[in-house]
């Protein structure tokens, strides 16, 4: 049994990770926390979430020092904002707690994207080394002998889970980039009040053409560059991404389903279709990962599907805890 | 030709306000404003509401002194926050201007009700005395003297054109309270930031339970006691309200009919309907209350449908305009 | 470990008893079938409904003699048609199969209530004197025992499980009925084409005004006259019953409350609300009944909510299943 | 004033047209007709569709044979199936009507492409030679002398609305086909009972890769290949479509805004962004194209969106009907 505490539980992806541990066998929740600022400290996880009404009726403590929560805690998981989550990890690292980060504050070992894309400047070089970055069907030798694992973003796994298995058997002509298109809905943005979320404005549109966040992070991880265009949609929860890109010549359907059969048939989180492609709800409310394709002459459009605050965020989180710790892989997701 | 001015122009009432009356033949618009500390000043409406775009594309101006805006202008709407409209009203008046107001702030003639509903003492009690409450089907006499029209609420439009015709007939047994329940979409709580009003939290839920500032008001007008219980719908627009009420003994299925009838077949906002009860969809985007019944022994259930945002706030308000001055009375509404 | 068949598969609710049962450590799913003369012999469940798949890949087996099924089942769930459940109810209880039945065909001890509300005669009288009406709060002790048990349709369990406590307590004036209007989503019309369930038909409105079959349903169990006005939801499932009943002279707000606490304090599938009354949110996916209240003088609302396929349908159906045969009544619920 | 009979009224594209033409102060609706098959003959047009209600309460006639319906009528519109349309256009032609015609029957100049995209042989290669395809933006000046007017597809009128000034004025590098990823309301699928349109069933995913109709009816008259994605959205109506492309080698952003501005500034239905991209809302409801774009080195993104049912289909009708008889190009739509 581990103990384990939840940062920033008052969020989406931070109530789906409680949703997931509480039912953990091997995992004993030990305290939520939200920011000392938090309007929301002192409220139950189930006053703002009651679908956990019954189920998970833990007060959110608001943490100032996080020397009063990390007494006897194994993991950690942050699901908080990018620069809290730089800020936490080293500390919680150094109090001896295995780090499970959601957030992008150590995605990319690369100190000029910081700045760029997040707006602030990275302290912990040597973190950046020691993270691995856990798009969990591709690093599972390495997330077992961690301390602080990355979690990818929403977007980028479900972009690299279509794509590696191509790149990586050499498949695709990348002198023309591949095209991603994405839309997810709208709990990518998060719980926060804000007109751009408000039910009456929301609305579907590509957001962020050419500079969001989730482009080089992708580019980096896949080693190859894409041109990544997100969208938001009008529905709460999944993410969509219908990916075009040119095979190289002579390359065949059946040598793009062998690339995703191999890569995929053993990893019981990710569901490859045979014929068609998925739809979006296919995934809601589920930890998988669903992609299908289609192949006309040297055109390929692949459509991967996820629902962004699990497989995109907290189911994925708890495949590391699990795969770090020896656990079954599906453990508690499925 | 009419000067009009537009206060508070950048909420969903008054951009619908500013739709209907760019296209009015006897009406020009002088100027929207907004107040001197919105972070909207300055903005193009069409930048706030896109559906105007290359229709209106004026300016939303900060407003600190009504005297900048008041050269030349006939009517003034005030699409504001309530507080804002008790203390703008008086100013324009006194400035020679027709005002319609589409806030709570003159629409009950009694000074108790606005400390306990909404929350500030009146200074106006002459105001109150001398406005016109512009449910504009019943009012068309006194709009048309009046120098301050109070646009209903978007509940109290729907339940009161449901109700009168059939208390004025006498056929209800008001012994037993008529049963309001009413669901508005979240465009009703105005555009702005708020948890509440945000994609992922909105989901069909009754609020504001035996305390909504809307129950007296109806009850007020209506001369009677009402059970009214508000709710929130997972859509942008439109109210549908199921009213459950028992008929005096005796009374026919004809009777209903024959009440509605009179009270409504010369009316070209109100659509009666011969069987059945309308749906939502059949008045959003329109400016007509749709009512529907059915009588099973001394129980009716009335159904009344209008768009909240329209015949619940712009369009009763551009049809109070065409009454007061004598317009033809769906002029740029149908 | 039971043997379980589960008829009508291909439906909503049915996918949703497969969800359950594949789960349940002491089920083992024999078959699930259709109608012989379904489309959707042949096919996967998980081609039917997406989120099933690489989860219960079973396929939809046809079904044209009971006899091809039944060779070691204990436990046949049908989630069938009313007049399909009728039929072959009593087949299976005849090989030996304790029946859950999903419709409504054994609800009401009335002979005269099918042709009326179901358009058939009913064949089998002694059956509905055996039948256990599974409102499971309410029949622990007969379920135990029985060998056809009736789950309760979606709009009775919300409706039943808000007002039997105070009726049973005394506590309601019941010469004013009890008013229940109630909003359910698209899926309690069941997986079918019609113009009726499109997506671009649905919108909110009542329907079934004074004759829909679920107020007899309601009246008979409850002993007491109600009205019942169920709505069409823009929402693919749950249903939100806000019922005001009139209280008799005297009773507090704490009689109310200690009435429901009475009865389901100790019941984990029914969630009372100390403040406030729930959203529908807060269940849909969950198999809960969630319960609050408000008390002004005589005047009480109750607001009842649940998914209308899991504790309306297969939740209350599995729930069933676990007090028939001793299992933990939350088994493979939560 | 014109004379105008409307085919196939009972549809969504059907009943926006009856909206238009009805206020159409030079148009006077003879009759609305529907296929002798229909149960909808001898309905009004108002209740299929209510928020007619009051407005335009004509039936929907069965027409078996059109002399029925001819006499003195100057213009047709058919809003029919596409193998209604092709039988139904040279009688209409026959009998001295000008027809403007909203399916896909005369679109494609190119005998090939009906077989195979529209399951049938194509029985008028006459009257493709007359047929004048109305993007309308782009063909006033034929649109003024033909009698059979071919309305564009949904799909292609906004991608090509958004790709034909860049390819006339050769800015884009071909060799990459441009990538066009569209997502359309439910509405777009036609008002029809079936599984795929159920309010339960739709979700958000790609359909028809590779081999839409819409794809060759793009490519044929931008004369040259595009990789077209159409996907379902979860809502009504509505198009959006992201377009990436390649720019020839130091074409700027200002080169791109010329070519936009040079076709469309003078074009009152087509609405250009400055800066950012539209959103679906900003459309839905209204006649208009709306287009944006971004750009960095060689990637543009365009993002263009209309109401599938206006520009995409009725209001593209009615744009082309006031162009061929000289009215106001706006005339009843704006």
């Amino acid at each position: 049994m581990l103990n384990t505490l939840i940062v920033g539980a008052s969020g989406y992806a931070g109530a789906e990770l409680v949703n997931y541990l509480y039912r953990h066998p091997h995992m004993n929740i030990t305290a939520l926390t939200v920011s000392a600022q938090s309007n929301d400290a002192g409220k139950l996880i189930s006053d703002l979430h009651p679908q956990l009404k019954g189920l998970v009726d833990m007060p959110l403590q608001a943490m100032s020092d996080i020397r009063e929560f990390t007494a006897g805690v194994d993991v950690v998981f942050l699901a908080t904002a990018h620069e809290v989550s730089h800020e936490l990890a080293p500390q919680f690292l150094a109090a001896g707690c295995v780090v499970i980060d959601l957030s992008g504050a150590f995605r990319v070992n690369d100190a000029g994207f910081y700045p760029r894309y997040y707006g602030f400047t990275h302290q912990h070089p040597e973190l950046l080394e020691q993270a691995v970055y856990g798009l969990a069907e591709w690093q599972s030798e390495k997330l077992k002998e961690t301390r602080l694992i990355s979690v990818p973003g929403c977007y980028p796994t479900a972009s690299q889970l279509a794509l590696k298995p191509l790149i990586d058997a050499g498949l695709l002509d990348l002198n023309q980039w591949p095209v991603i298109n994405a839309t997810s809905g709208v709990s990518g943005a998060g719980r926060k009040a804000a007109i751009s979320n408000s039910f009456c404005e929301v609305s579907l549109q590509p957001y962020g053409i050419f500079n969001h966040r989730h482009q080089p992070e992708i580019a980096v991880h896949l080693g190859t560059s894409v041109i990544f265009t997100p969208h938001l949609g009008n529905f709460p929860r999944g993410i969509l991404a219908t990916i075009t890109c040119r095979l190289n010549k002579g390359v065949t359907q059946q040598q793009v389903a062998d690339a995703f059969n191999a890569a995929y048939q053993h990893k019981p989180l990710v569901r490859l279709y045979d014929k068609g492609v998925p739809a979006l709800k296919n995934v809601v409310g589920l930890p998988f990962c669903d992609i299908g394709f289609a192949v006309q002459d040297e055109h390929l459009i692949v459509v991967a599907t996820e629902d962004n605050l699990l497989k995109g965020a907290a189911a994925q989180a708890v495949q590391c805890l699990n795969i770090r710790f020896g656990f079954a892989e599906t453990q508690s997701l499925i």
